[in-house]
């Protein structure tokens, strides 16, 4: 029996434990945003690193603000390659408990899955990377790898502590790929492999115009009204045929070629449940680019809030003295989150009227992340992936952004895997969040297959 | 001695009186918005009826929820014009004590103004009409005209009573011209009389895009955004060059004519204070006029609010679910009102894009007023002005919308003169209200003699 069957073996009959420890882990509120779960939250901390200790790895609570990072590396394993796996430990607020089918943080496993806060994100994704060390540790006898786990207490609340922690510490975290299981895949026997996330570039603008609240019959027609004003740059930013009108824009964005339009076409997508899901009968976007596409892999503008003048019932007569709006960009691959800014400014300051001064606040900004798809850890994890569920997995990207997982990119310089598990009904941030039995097992042979070919892939195909 | 000379030296003689009944209606708090006002806004309308009924006239009060229309009407003068007289002994809320110098319903008289609420608006204003019949009755002993006065006790909260109260009693109402003195004059010694307003049509519109509010990053591209949509749709109304982009809407408008240009060029009008004042440097608006022109009788569009999505501090990554804006447009002379929110419609689902529903609310309308510079009316009022004022009046036209003014000229299909004369800075609408001593007076006899005029005039130039 080879070692990896062993592994599996173990994995299996051990089932009982890990679900017990999952709903240890669970029973611990370690609410990241609530001050009043503080002591939750470095308790969560401690017994993330207890288990880490149990398994001979050397601890380190990276403290930050009292929701410390969890940092620890396995006993050295030399001429094997380096992963480093990240998760979180902190959790969503649970809110009105009265929309909870049982409570929160008292886990019930019903109906194939576990139901708690934290099921699916992160805690019952980020467990089975744990385990599955554990098993090689117990049932090889060996760890087929060099690990460095970095699970965080402050994701929910911006990854303060952690952003410092890489900065800092970078020649520690040294690796030769990053493992990160926080996102989802298209249906419970539908696995998939995230390569690709969109960058942000988030900014508010602020116009003011008059200095007082003018009335719009006496000064319509003798003043330049803000609101106006807002309308014309806000639709100035964006051409008939969804193109984005700011300049330099789209010079460093890497075109889709024609193998990837072709993997996001057979990616399973009813676009027709999708629009019912949302309520509308269809959308507009960039021309020339399916939905996929334009959610995945191409850069939009939205705007995400407007505001100026009078917002109540019936009707006032006001030319109001300022307005204002938040804008979001998802950017792709290559953009510049600082090249965007400078463009942006100077197609806002072309489109700004005479008589009203212009503000732009750059609130946050991360690049986006691409890992490659003939990345050798990519195809370790396909590999993985494929061994354990029904369907072989799709390689998709996010639209959305995470941006400690540009930071991992940027400042290790390394491929990054992102292998979720959760499912869209699985209630990530929303009430009766759950995570399903199978899924948090077929998880854990994943990780314990992940290690192997990983290992595996570094001796054939990697030769740095 | 002529009988207008007696006229005017009985006004004269008897200035502590009309001082002293000033003070008294100024000291009733008939603040019509306040029901803990009602029993002191029926007492200022059974003050105005008594003062009619001691000069003789039959005197009806129209009940408007306690808010009585006064309306008086003078014995029969055979062969006399009929002119009608509106005016407003409703005043605006004080609201905050602790801003007024003196106390806002006990009148002080210093600095050469009556300091109070109502004071210019409108109290100050109506008085010198009603005292100038009186005059005419006790020194010439007789009326130069037939008086139909309508005062309201609703102006400040709508003139609900009154609208119907015109479209009732049309024909008791009808006139040979109506005087309203209401509006304001550009300086203590600038006399004006306003010949136009602008009308007014107003909308709310609400854009719904998804069925809840989405992540940017996971939906960006895969929807269209209501903000977004709502910015397109806001500008996609006005052309680069301040035209108002809506099918037909230019068809009906009453061009300037050159001698009308000429006239507001001669209006007194620092364009720079004015930017000044109101903290800008300048203004953009319809190619090709001055900033009076565009105010004063060109129609415009004004954006008067805007919302949707996140307003808070810092960022939200959302596509909000819906957005919407207050319209309000101010029309010129022959504008239809009704035709505009046709072309409106029209433009509006052109401009909207796909994956958004639009709705529109026609919140109110009324269209503008325009007095022939040629009205023999007009022409008697200039006289009437000219004969009391260092300076011979102006004629101007006022950018607001006074709806019950289009509907008086509308309903008894006569010229409107619109004789004000309270100076900007007089705190209508705000604390410290006043009203220039001097002015008053002179209002009076500017009113014994236009009394006089309209006879003169109406047995000179008009034929019918």
């Amino acid at each position: 029996m080879s070692d990896i069957d062993q592994v599996l073996e173990y994995l299996q009959t051990h089932r009982a434990e890990w679900d017990d420890l999952l709903c240890q882990y669970l029973r611990i509120p370690s609410v990241s945003a609530d001050p009043g779960h503080a002591e939750d939250v470095r308790r969560a901390a401690r017994w993330t690193a207890d288990l880490f200790e149990r398994m001979g790895f050397s601890v380190e609570l990276v403290d930050g603000e009292g929701r410390p990072v969890v940092y620890a590396e396995s006993p050295r394993v030399e001429g094997a390659p380096t992963v480093l796996v990240y998760g979180h430990y902190d959790v969503q607020p649970a809110e009105d408990p009265s929309l909870w089918e049982t409570p929160p943080f008292e886990p019930s496993i019903r109906e194939g899955a576990f139901f708690a806060r934290g099921a699916c994100d992160d805690k019952g994704q980020i467990l089975p990377h744990i385990l599955a060390v554990r098993a090689w540790r117990e049932a090889a006898g060996r760890l087929p790898l060099n690990f460095k786990f970095v699970v965080e207490g402050e994701e929910e609340v911006g990854s303060h502590r952690l952003e410092r922690f890489i900065d800092e510490a970078a020649e520690r975290l040294a690796c030769d790929c990053a493992v990160i299981s926080d996102t989802g895949m298209p249906g419970p026997d539908q696995p998939a492999v995230t390569y690709g996330l969109r960058g942000i570039a988030y900014y508010e603008i602020r116009l003011t115009g008059p200095n007082r609240d003018l009335h719009s019959g006496s000064f319509g027609g003798g003043v330049t009204n803000p609101c106006n004003a807002l309308a014309k740059m806000l639709a100035g930013l964006l051409d008939d045929h969804g193109r984005i009108q700011i300049p330099g824009f789209y010079d460093d964005v890497l075109p889709l070629s024609e193998e990837e339009r072709a993997r996001i076409r057979a990616v399973p997508f009813d676009e027709k449940a999708y629009f019912r899901m949302l309520g509308v009968e269809t959308a507009v976007g960039e021309k020339g680019y399916s939905v996929l596409e334009r959610r995945w892999a191409r850069p939009t503008y939205d705007v995400c809030g407007v505001w100026g003048g009078y917002q109540g019932a019936g009707a006032k007569t006001v030319i109001p003295g300022r307005a204002g709006a938040k804008l979001s960009f998802r950017l792709v691959p290559h953009q510049d989150p600082a090249k965007v800014a400078k463009g942006l400014e100077i197609r806002l300051r072309q489109l700004c009227p005479p008589g009203i001064r212009l503000e732009i606040i750059d609130l946050h900004s991360s690049p986006a992340v691409l890992t490659p798809l003939d990345s050798p850890y990519l195809k370790a994890a396909e590999r993985a992936l494929a061994a354990v569920f029904p369907h072989p997995p799709v390689a998709i990207r996010e639209g959305g952004s995470i941006p400690i997982v540009a930071r991992f990119q940027q400042r290790l310089g390394v491929d990054v895997l992102l292998i979720g598990f959760a499912q869209e009904d699985d209630n990530a941030h929303a009430p009766n969040e759950k995570f399903s039995v199978q899924t948090y097992h077929r998880a854990m042979a994943v990780s314990a297959r992940l290690w192997e070919e990983l290992r595996r892939g570094s001796d054939g195909t990697r030769t740095t």
